[in-house]
């Protein structure tokens, strides 16, 4: 029992680690840090959402997300304009630049999650996604709850 | 098969990221912040080894190392002896401090393996540990072929 107690989060760190380590050397020549690479494969699957719902599908709290927008718009990857039917919304849109440069990122992040999974069958693949999605759900439920009970 | 390509690095992401917040809200009163806990769980496990020692079990680099030592010997969490047969060798000891909050620190983290891992049999949870365990392998294996690339 002792074991799996303190691996998990061990394992779980260490891919983080090298994820990370792997997407600064790949896109570094872009000038794109591997924490707002998150935000651009986001906007590549459905351009001109609020700065909320992109904070929302990467469990990202709304300052960071802020944080990544801004740093990704000085770099001309995105602009940010204002809702036409609520103006105290901000939408995010790719530029040209950034759909550009997203077959690199595409082809390259997949290299990378071949490289993570190589080894497995197709079956196990299912069954891992499956598990970190659940273990997911558990963590940020978990957050949640402790930030609720932060507030009452 | 896109999906797969998608997901396993973000929910992996999400559960680090998770993980980070979880630690950083229960040792906050301790003054030791989610980067240096790695550590002194190592040194729960082995006392006294070198930094170099250290740095490998966490697949850390030294520069981290070093500095996450630093910190946890500034908060007296840690002190520092050089080596008796090679006095280039730094190696870290646990202080009493460290020893007295170990079991309130191994409790916390029990916690969040509960919760991460809640609604898995106990076969599932070793299948897990086997499959994180071969990715963090390959990761880990990845990164340091491109870094002897690099050197070459």
């Amino acid at each position: 029992m002792l074991n799996h107690h303190e691996s998990v989060g061990k394992w779980i760190s260490t891919i983080h680690r090298y994820s990370m380590i792997y997407k600064s050397r790949s896109f570094i020549a872009y000038g794109i840090g591997a924490g707002q690479l998150g935000f651009l494969s986001v906007l590549y699957q459905k351009d001109g959402i609020s700065q909320d719902e992109l904070a929302q599908k990467l469990n990202m709290d709304k300052t960071t997300t802020a944080r990544a927008v801004q740093k990704l718009e000085e770099m001309g990857f995105v602009k940010r304009r204002p809702g036409e039917q609520d103006r105290r919304i901000n939408l995010v849109f790719l530029s040209q630049k950034a759909l550009d440069i997203q077959p690199h990122i595409k082809s390259t992040m997949q290299a990378w999650t071949e490289i993570l999974v190589q080894g497995f069958t197709e079956d196990e693949r299912d069954l891992l996604l499956k598990m970190l999605k659940k273990i997911s759900g558990n963590a940020v439920d978990h957050i949640r709850k402790l930030e609720k009970d932060d507030t009452q």
